[in-house]
């Protein structure tokens, strides 16, 4: 079972906004057993589309097709569909009731124009689309050889998400029968992608049938996705943790953690499990710690609260860092990096706390402490800790790496 | 002069990543006066590329591709492209030697796997990349109509970056002699997109040839941008500068500032201007205003640090808010956030400084303060003032649109 996503808009085009509908939708296709084949991104003319379509259909059982639906003369997907499916548009009763609906909560007037939204071809099937004013709409290609079938959806990405996950997910699954899938992420740090999959090469080879894994390297680290996929789920299950548990026994010192898929999602799970609490001291990260601390919903049960020190005299006033250190051994070191960890973890009275201080460049790099140099440190109730990074890449890779660096330090001193 | 983009990957199918190459570089092409006519992301397979590349040389003059050259057998980008053209790879010496530098510097042994990255097609002109392994390649078709160029780069996102402005874009420009184009950005902020079009419709219908305007909305603002094309240099920067003044007239209100790309980058230039310091005090934004400011290479100019005072504890310890206050009107409240503001500006040292506090959701949301309200205060030379905002949306986009009102705010009182 294989799809390939359109998504329709000139916004897309210039750069203007990202496409992350593509994203979201592979994610949730990939998850039912439906594998992308690709996806065609076009601005809203008919040509356009119909030369995506065409190559769609040519690749793939199912076509998602995203935006051009609105109701000005810009927007031109239902009739360029309407006319290559050979049919007329009528005027949809619960389409109708829906726009009528949602106009009257938003206090609007529901003028000539957008009651047009509720027009939709006689040959599909209308699903109606509970948050916004532009209908789905449902094609059933029964061709000779296979069936397939073209979805035509909003763009707005939460009405997408919506409609894929409450309509269009379930609908394709029971139609095209896709079975169980079941996933598990394994995420790895200190070993680059190349080197992971050399170390693991013997296990990958040996996965039974229906199992599979996939790389996911973003900065600084690997995550792992195991997926399996039949029609037991019981045995499915089994297959998954026993590839786990080989793949911990040759890479087991590379894993930081399993079952979430980020970092700090890890670090907020085992720091609320043990009712621990952290702070944080940033120099060169300069927030990008607290900030994707608290990114996560529920941060506060264990962020107690962090300092950006980054000038010298913030480092002092606010996290007890001597004068006499930075003077000598300069804000890049681990005597201060060391203090600032110790400042964090005393004055905001957190079990745990980390500290950064690096040049995060371009400039203010030297010949003893290039660009990339980060020195860190982590406190806790058993001692302080430090260590010496040197990253390359631009200013935002370096901090980034920092970040992960410290997310797996602090998930592999709390297990 | 129209380009196609393809993206390479199999992490772009499963949703893993969401393709912010697409954005940046049809922005890039944008800006450039190269209209992109579509988007084509595909897997790692030899058939999905080829199928790509027919389509694209049948749209575009340009083909731009990015992905697929790392090391490993799962990349077989450059082989497919070699093959096409009809071509044979070979080791180029400059490309042996940019790898070898990257692998010294890193410290990592540079293994025969690794040493076939600085192999690519005779055919093509090799591209150094100086911030990455996979050399860039240039393929020149003189085709009997029209001359077409197909490009292939790293996926890596700084990688593609970094070669697209230092030399694709360039040559791009030179080859096709795009003309002259100029663009100024103008920051909005206040008004949502529709109602700046409405208000400035006369404004826009009066636009001289040659001139348009692009409205490039992000959570909170309105960017436009005046794009003027031709082949003078001087009566174009007349003619934006004209537009720009009579625009002025009709929406000074909603201007924040003009001649940059956001509104951080704004509020740097104008603290550095006026040679004036900036602190932070961050509740519900959580250290995005922080990593925000410091994103920006130079801050250390200006910025002298920031407090994330997540939990009350802290808003006490570190920037001396009242535990009566607290009590008294919670930490969601004017007196709490102003107080925060005037610690932070009183104990780092600095001119000015911004303090948030709010509901950032999804819990935590009560019948008098629901989800979304955001205080914020700004503490200065002249005083502190406060307001209260109420945002929709999830976690992130209410962060993204308080961290925007703080930065236009401070933008607004240091012009």
């Amino acid at each position: 079972m294989t799809a390939t996503i359109i998504n329709i808009g000139d916004e897309l085009l210039i750069g203007q906004v990202v496409n992350s509908n593509a994203s979201v939708m592979s994610q949730m296709l990939t998850a039912s057993g439906i594998g992308v084949n690709d996806v065609l991104v076009c601005g809203d003319t008919r040509d356009a589309i119909l030369l995506s379509l065409q190559r769609a259909l040519t690749d793939s059982d199912i076509v998602l097709i995203t935006g051009g639906l609105g109701p000005t003369k810009d927007d031109v997907t239902k009739q360029v569909l309407c006319d290559y499916f050979g049919s007329e548009l009528y005027e949809n009763e619960e389409a109708l009731a829906n726009v009528r609906r949602i106009f009257a909560a938003r206090g609007y007037e529901l003028t000539e124009v957008n009651r047009r939204q509720a027009w939709v071809p006689r040959c599909c099937t209308m699903i109606n689309n509970s948050v916004g004013t532009a209908p789905c709409m449902w094609f059933d290609l029964e061709g000779t050889d296979r069936r397939q079938v073209v979805v035509s959806m909003a763009g707005v990405p939460f009405e997408m998400e919506h409609l894929m996950r409450t309509e269009i997910v379930p609908r394709l699954q029971r139609q095209f029968q896709t079975g169980v899938i079941l996933c598990k992420n394994i995420l790895t740090q200190g070993i680059g992608e190349s080197f992971l999959s050399d170390l693991v090469e013997p296990w990958e080879l040996s996965l039974p049938e229906g199992l599979s894994v996939a790389y996911l390297p973003v900065s600084g680290m690997v995550k792992m996705r195991l997926t399996a996929r039949g029609s037991d789920e019981t045995s499915l299950r089994k297959r998954i943790d026993d590839a786990a548990a080989a793949l911990r026994a040759v890479a087991g010192q590379y894993i930081v953690g399993e079952d979430c898929e980020t970092l700090p999602e890890l670090v907020a799970q085992r720091f609320a499990e043990r009712q621990l609490t952290l702070a944080t001291a940033e120099s060169c990260t300069g927030g990008a710690i607290a900030a994707a601390v608290t990114a996560l919903a529920g941060a506060s049960a264990y962020y107690r609260g962090g300092v950006v020190a980054y000038s010298n005299e913030v480092k002092q006033a606010m996290l007890g860092v001597g004068a006499d250190v930075l003077q000598q051994h300069g804000a890049v070191s681990e005597p201060v990096v060391r203090q600032m960890a110790e400042g964090a973890r005393l004055r905001m009275g957190a079990d745990y706390a980390v500290a950064t201080s690096g040049v995060a460049g371009p400039g203010g790099g030297t010949a003893e402490k290039p660009v990339g140099t980060v020195w860190m440190a982590l406190a806790s109730p058993s001692g302080t800790i430090a260590q010496c990074k040197h990253y390359s890449g631009p200013r935002s890779q370096i901090v980034v790496r920092a970040c992960n660096e410290i997310f797996a330090w602090l998930a592999r001193s709390v297990r």
